[in-house]
């Protein structure tokens, strides 16, 4: 399969329903949901949605009722950035190339713009008129997923340990990989996980699903760390190099470069390898997991 | 009946269960959870809890089903609270008399302390724990009332008007009622809704709850207003005058502190009027709109 032109397909279909779903500019507070569109509409790869798409279509369901839930997640990574983005956290001016949202509309607000994705996601998610097809119960459980996924168990919990890290000669591979588990990881393998539960899948897929999730949320993050390294400023959007300069706890740094790269492609298998009961209709997911490690941005 | 000790009886109640939904001190990452719980157990009047279990309870409903939710309305509460005392926002050092989050914890650990509450609200409302005798579907339109009183078309969205007009000359009552019954009054009108829905309150019953939690969350924020000015400091746990010395808009800035004090005694009597089909079972909430307005803090 044309994994490049499956992700811009899939692309193009999560970017819409965003628009769609998203408080229009014209609405009041119009700034505010301009700060929020701002930040979702600055050229995210939407790899998270598109892994729920995928995942939901791999156990034959019907990804119509998968797309609210995907767009919520694609909130709510976007919030995440945001904050993380903020002179009190990373101090960020460019991200995706572009100038994070507290240098276009100011550090209040963006803190609201993220704190409303937030909310907005929950919002959408627990809507009616999302997944009408799909029971309540498995809604409250993908809700429940997603919400521990993000919280302080999950990416905001990593982004803590990520945050205290920093700078600190001590860090070690369980330290770095609670971080890369937790702040990319958790989001990635509630993605996954939520597609196939609201696809109709059996606890046996549902399990397989899992497995790939992880494995592809801790070969995402690895791979990042190796383009803050290899990538140019200009591929990856925002300073190359940076972690370094801050100390931040990486694979690389703990481990090398070239274990990184290795562990990276053992994730990338085990990936691959726990979709084997699984036919051409997860093709996508097989394809996007070498896209994760091999991508150059 | 004695409103007094039925608040410390229900405000008990809810402590003692926030204590208990709240990730520990000891669950990794410790020092997250302890900034969570620094600002949750800051000496909160739980008002929004309170009208939670009372509403709950007025239509005849289990208020133990309500509790979880009644929780998660508090952490709403909570984190808004700390996003709001940030260096970029109203950046305030003290709240209730304790320094605020970022002051003891720093700026980075309360942006996603905050965070962190916020999503731990919507994980523990979609819990399979929580409510258990409530059915799935009444759950979705619950967190869906709450999250849509929570975001950028409720407090997030009033959060963000009344940090736009700060300092404006021209504001005028249409934009301060805004601004209220947003910032406060939507989270007060969604606790006393979703207690009544969770309660298993008919049409009829509902539509007098929003009616009466509409008109208590307009009262709330108006008599927090006169207290600015009228309270001490030690009363009110912050500096007195604080909201003219910003100026910010507020009922008596705008139609002047007498006119104010007849806008809450309004609503205070729209609120007691709208339960007038309910008997005894409704004088905590007839109560509870009378203290609003007479509290001293």
């Amino acid at each position: 399969m044309d994994i490049k032109a499956y992700l811009k397909e899939e692309c193009a279909r999560v970017d819409s329903a965003l628009d769609s779903f998203l408080p229009a500019e014209s609405n009041p507070p119009c700034a505010l949901h301009k700060a929020m569109r701002y930040s979702v509409f600055a050229g995210g790869k939407r790899i998270r949605p598109i892994l729920m798409l995928s995942a939901c279509s791999a156990v034959g369901g019907d990804i119509s009722q998968a797309l609210p839930f995907a767009c919520a997640m694609e909130m709510i990574h976007t919030y995440s950035l945001i904050h993380d983005d903020l002179p009190a956290m990373d101090n960020d001016d460019f991200r995706r190339g572009n100038p994070t949202n507290h240098k276009v509309f100011g550090e209040a607000a963006a803190i609201l713009a993220g704190d409303a994705l937030l909310t907005e996601a929950f919002r959408l998610m627990s809507s009616p008129g999302s997944a009408p097809a799909v029971d309540a119960i498995k809604k409250l459980k993908v809700i429940n997923e997603i919400a521990g996924a993000s919280g302080s168990s999950g990416m905001v919990g990593g982004q803590f340990v990520d945050m205290e890290s920093e700078g600190r000669p001590d860090i070690d591979i369980p330290i770095v990989r609670y971080i890369h588990t937790h702040k990319t990881g958790a989001l990635i393998r509630a993605s996954v996980l939520s597609g196939a539960i609201l696809g109709g899948a059996e606890a046996d897929s549902l399990a397989a699903m899992e497995r790939y999730g992880r494995a592809a949320g801790l070969a995402f993050q690895i791979a990042d760390d190796i383009l803050d390294i290899e990538g140019t400023t200009e591929e990856i959007g925002k300073d190359a190099g940076s972690d370094e300069a801050r100390g931040k706890a990486t694979y690389p740094a703990v481990i090398g470069l070239s274990a990184a790269r290795e562990e990276a492609r053992n994730m990338m298998n085990e990936a691959v390898d726990s979709l084997k009961t699984f036919g051409t209709e997860a093709d996508p997911l097989r394809e996007m997991a070498l896209y994760i490690v091999m991508r150059k941005n």
